[in-house]
């Protein structure tokens, strides 16, 4: 199967090689306005040949997969279609979808979005197990092919990913949810508390593990953020108009100052919590929180690593909170089911390092 | 020097284990409801001996560190100063500063906030150094006696902590900003996501990273967080207020779809946020974030880790974003100082991992 890859990126380089290692007869064509990343896609074995043009890529295709910015979908997608032939389907792999496929409305075309790798980091960094186990969310419209979409299905699938079916406006609106409203509120944070310490003719105070947290993906890449907050305003503002509610609530709440009723809400927000995560992490297996205290010195963790390695307990999740000094510190590990947890309970004991169940 | 610790979890042992190894002549007298908490901690050498009242506590202390929650701090403040003598410095650990100083306007009370372990994780996670390094808040009153100040910040230095003097008034303003309102929109982003997921008919789509960072702190232990969000509700409401503002001017801001002007404001907290973590992470020496692209194998952190520990790198904080599928995934490492990130990402690409600087 031809397979034309438009943008050698991070995505569309691992999708090259996932199809070259993966996908039976599969011959990659790639083509990017870079000559540089073509030419390190080829190197690294991503693409089979490089294209000098929209319409070289797409000749005899039977597949393309178009992945540049969201910005550059409309314009790109639809040169593609201009080019592929008829039974070529299209799609891409924008983190946005509403937009695009309504723009899109052809049967050749299924909007896609793969969870994985949403930094643009580069052909260099391309891999062919990317997608492996990854949801791969496919908002067919609704003119798009029956034939087509099963293609763009299975290979997805072939790629190692789980593809979901789902509209592109509710995919949207949970991603607006779930992942564009955070990086908001992370922004939001960072502004005002370089605002608020600013202000204060103390020096700067050391700012804390929660913080640190909240803001990790403060003012990711503008490249690409500035398309996703403009191409899915509609959701984004939507949850946003919730969120101001929501906080309105929660000021109002602190401001009675109802211990009771202050403790209950927080109480429903750990218990949202614990379901969101069980749910993303374990897919129903309970996950554990396991908080260990350790000297911070190089090694430690590699120790802690390894002996949870040795007994095959794979870390769900960790975070490391070094006190000041960088000298001392805590580990929280999630573990997935109740066996490797209470096994790494002991394991960890072992080593001589206090272990407690969760956040207490 | 008698030292008298009311509350002996894990600040409490902790101080005590601390004075008991570094202040020269210390004899630890601790007491507590708990009769199992006052038990381990004296198994454990937390303590010299254990009172069976508060007035047998502070019988002959030159100082008194009250460390339980919020919320029982003004009594039991209220109740070791009573049994305090004339020349006994009485301080406490809560997490707000304002009410309790106020309340406690007397000239041997100093207000204290060591930042490290917040956790109500017990005695049994106590240790000597974990305020080695560690900024310890001291909130003097306008009635606080100089020597007896003097003694509490000689006595918080000799147990390690770095003692910064500040007002109580800023300490809970500064807290409400980088602590009080990131648990605030924790517990805003759970509660929301739960309810635009739960509306959805669509199975419950994996959520990413950003998530998982930015609800780290959500619902945590209503115990300890209502009392903080209650006794500090003036500056984090204020704070809540500021926010409001904000996410408003955000959410307007992306309505209005004006790439250039999203880009920007996108810009600007990537900047605060570069500015806000190199403060804290290495007071100084920039910060540089390494992202590692690995298989989420057991033993690879534990390479990575290995490889920089015997570089004598240590890491100053790390986050793993496993693929949903366990297998793959990445590192971001932050490494402070110039030529230990050069160093750092020799040694991962010497091991075989694509290394980038920073989220790309």
């Amino acid at each position: 199967m031809r397979i034309a890859v438009l943008g050698v990126g991070l995505i569309g380089g691992s999708i090259g090689l996932a199809a070259r290692e993966r996908v039976d007869g599969a011959e990659v064509t790639g083509f990017d306005t870079d000559p540089d990343a073509l030419a390190t896609a080829r190197e690294r074995g991503a693409i089979d040949s490089s294209a000098r043009s929209v319409a070289e890529a797409l000749a005899g295709a039977e597949a393309c997969f178009v992945c540049v910015p969201v910005s550059l979908l409309p314009e790109l997608c639809g040169e593609a279609l201009g080019a592929a032939g008829e039974d070529c389907v299209v799609t891409d792999v924008g983190s946005t979808k509403r937009q695009l496929v309504s723009l899109c409305a052809d049967e050749r075309f299924v909007g896609g979005h793969p969870i994985a790798g949403t930094e643009t980091a580069g052909v260099g960094h391309a891999r062919g197990d990317l997608f492996e186990g990854a949801p791969w969310y496919l908002t067919p419209g609704e003119r798009s092919a029956g034939v087509l979409y099963e293609r763009a299905f299975r290979l997805v699938q072939a790629l190692g990913a789980q593809p979901v079916a789902i509209d592109a406006e509710t995919h949207d609106r949970v991603l607006a949810a779930v992942s564009h409203l955070p990086h908001v509120l992370a922004n939001v944070l960072v502004a005002q508390a370089g605002r608020t310490l600013s202000e204060e003719a103390e020096a700067l105070p050391r700012i804390g593990p929660s913080f640190r947290d909240a803001t990790r993906v403060a003012g990711a890449n503008s490249a690409i953020w500035a398309d996703i907050y403009r191409s899915n305003a509609p959701a984004i503002t939507a949850e946003i108009d919730a969120a101001l509610a929501r906080l309105q609530e929660a000021r109002d709440l602190i401001a009675g100052g109802d211990l009771a009723a202050i403790a209950s809400w927080n109480d429903s927000a750990r218990e949202d919590r614990r379901r969101l995560h069980q749910d993303e992490l374990a897919a129903g297996a309970p996950v554990h929180e396991l908080h260990v205290t350790v000297p911070n010195v190089p090694g430690v963790l590699a120790q802690v690593a390894l002996a949870l390695g040795r007994a095959r307990v794979n870390i769900v999740d960790m975070a490391l909170a070094p006190a000041p000094d960088m000298k001392t510190g805590s580990i929280d590990l999630w573990v997935a089911g109740d066996e490797d947890a209470e096994r790494s309970r002991e394991l960890i004991a072992e080593l001589g390092f206090p272990v407690a169940s969760g956040r207490s």
